[in-house]
């Protein structure tokens, strides 16, 4: 089933590039985290930085990365993220990147996130909670 | 007398931001190097990868960058940066970066940036080169 | 069987870390990377930047990275990553990082990259080639 | 006077680099700020993250950063770094960083911080305070 799906475009910047003449590659993963972002403020209506506290949470806190690198993006190559969550889960979800350049798929990204809450009983600490039914819902 | 000015519009992204909750001083140099070459495509019209083969020079390297930093900006702050070139000299040039936020000044930053081409005799070296009348015409 | 593994100790750093205070996961991608030119420096005794032209070689390019997050790492942090060839291939190979702190699994990393060559009849083209036995041999 | 300096060795990593080969300028800025963190943890004898608490203050902001660049490293490049105070003011110190490569400076920067506290009366506000001469007389 389809489901809510944001997209950007990007221009590569000669500092995300590697002697090589390519984006290095921890570059992609600070463009799924901020992809990520944007994708939970396009589908809820909440920005960033108020999301915590909208939702009682800590964060979506990041418990796996992947990427497999398929075609290099040089300085100067426009590049377009798709992003969108493939799968929630009760308390964890997993977010798909697509990053394509003249077409063709370049990368292919995936993050594992966790609702993330502090302890009632100890606020040091910090637990997964159950993803509300209206968050999930938005996502389509 | 006004030069051309370049401004784009950015918002902070939280892998942007250390520890203090705001933007970690390295990146704001990452984003002036950026706005250097969109400058230098909007006044010229020539895309940056492939400024060097259209001048023939190897770059625009950077001997000077330095910034004073006002203002914190946060995760999810819209920020604004505006650049244009305040000084042309024979071979070199400056580069002045305003960043603000809510309409104030944030970070001021400056670049000096050297017109570097290969030597005829040695391609092994690389030196100072008088920049084009044309170009720094199209500056204004 | 126990293959050729190396150790380096690292300090996390102010600006590795995010507005949560603990490291931000681009930033493991880069401690992976630098590991494993160390990993090669360490087994062949043959410096990173002369790797290319000691073997014909293009470079050792990235097709997949991955990371699982187990255990936050804070600022001021002591961790350690340990990193070794897990699987050699014809032409390609795995290398494995492990992240500790305190002890304690933090981060378990993965790459898997190319044994990359330019074509002989189109130098603009790159492909995979045989990774030689001796380079094998060396990590045991 | 001779003042206490900090010095650390460093071999450039690659994803460091840029399309040029050379040290990216944004990363010169990350090193300074980690130099300076382990000045005073060798001066003070205080480690970086508990330097806040075990003085009541906020941090030691950045408020100003330059780096004159007058010699590329490159990739596999090994460089010293020597961080010392320059000079303390009442509530504020700039810090000086050489970079050296092979004996030669390569790059030269400078760092203003500030002695930043919490505001008594407002908590959100933070503002500059006195250096304890016991702090100042630490740095020789």
């Amino acid at each position: 089933m389809a489901s809510f799906t944001f997209r950007r475009q990007l221009t590569v910047e000669w500092g995300q590039c590697d002697p090589a003449g390519i984006v290095f590659n921890s570059r992609f993963f600070e463009m799924f985290d901020t992809s990520t972002w944007m994708l939970f403020e396009a589908a809820l209506g909440v920005r960033p930085e108020d999301l915590g506290r909208r939702f009682g949470i800590v964060g979506i806190a990041l418990v796996d990365a992947r990427a497999n690198f398929l075609k290099p993006a040089k300085f100067g190559d426009r590049i377009e993220i798709a992003s969108r969550v493939s799968e929630f889960r009760r308390s964890s979800f997993d977010v798909e990147h697509k990053i394509t350049l003249d077409g063709e798929l370049a990368v292919e990204g995936g993050e594992s996130r966790v609702w993330t809450v502090r302890d009632k009983d100890d606020p040091q600490k910090i637990g997964a909670a159950a993803i509300p039914p209206e968050v999930i819902a938005k996502f389509g």
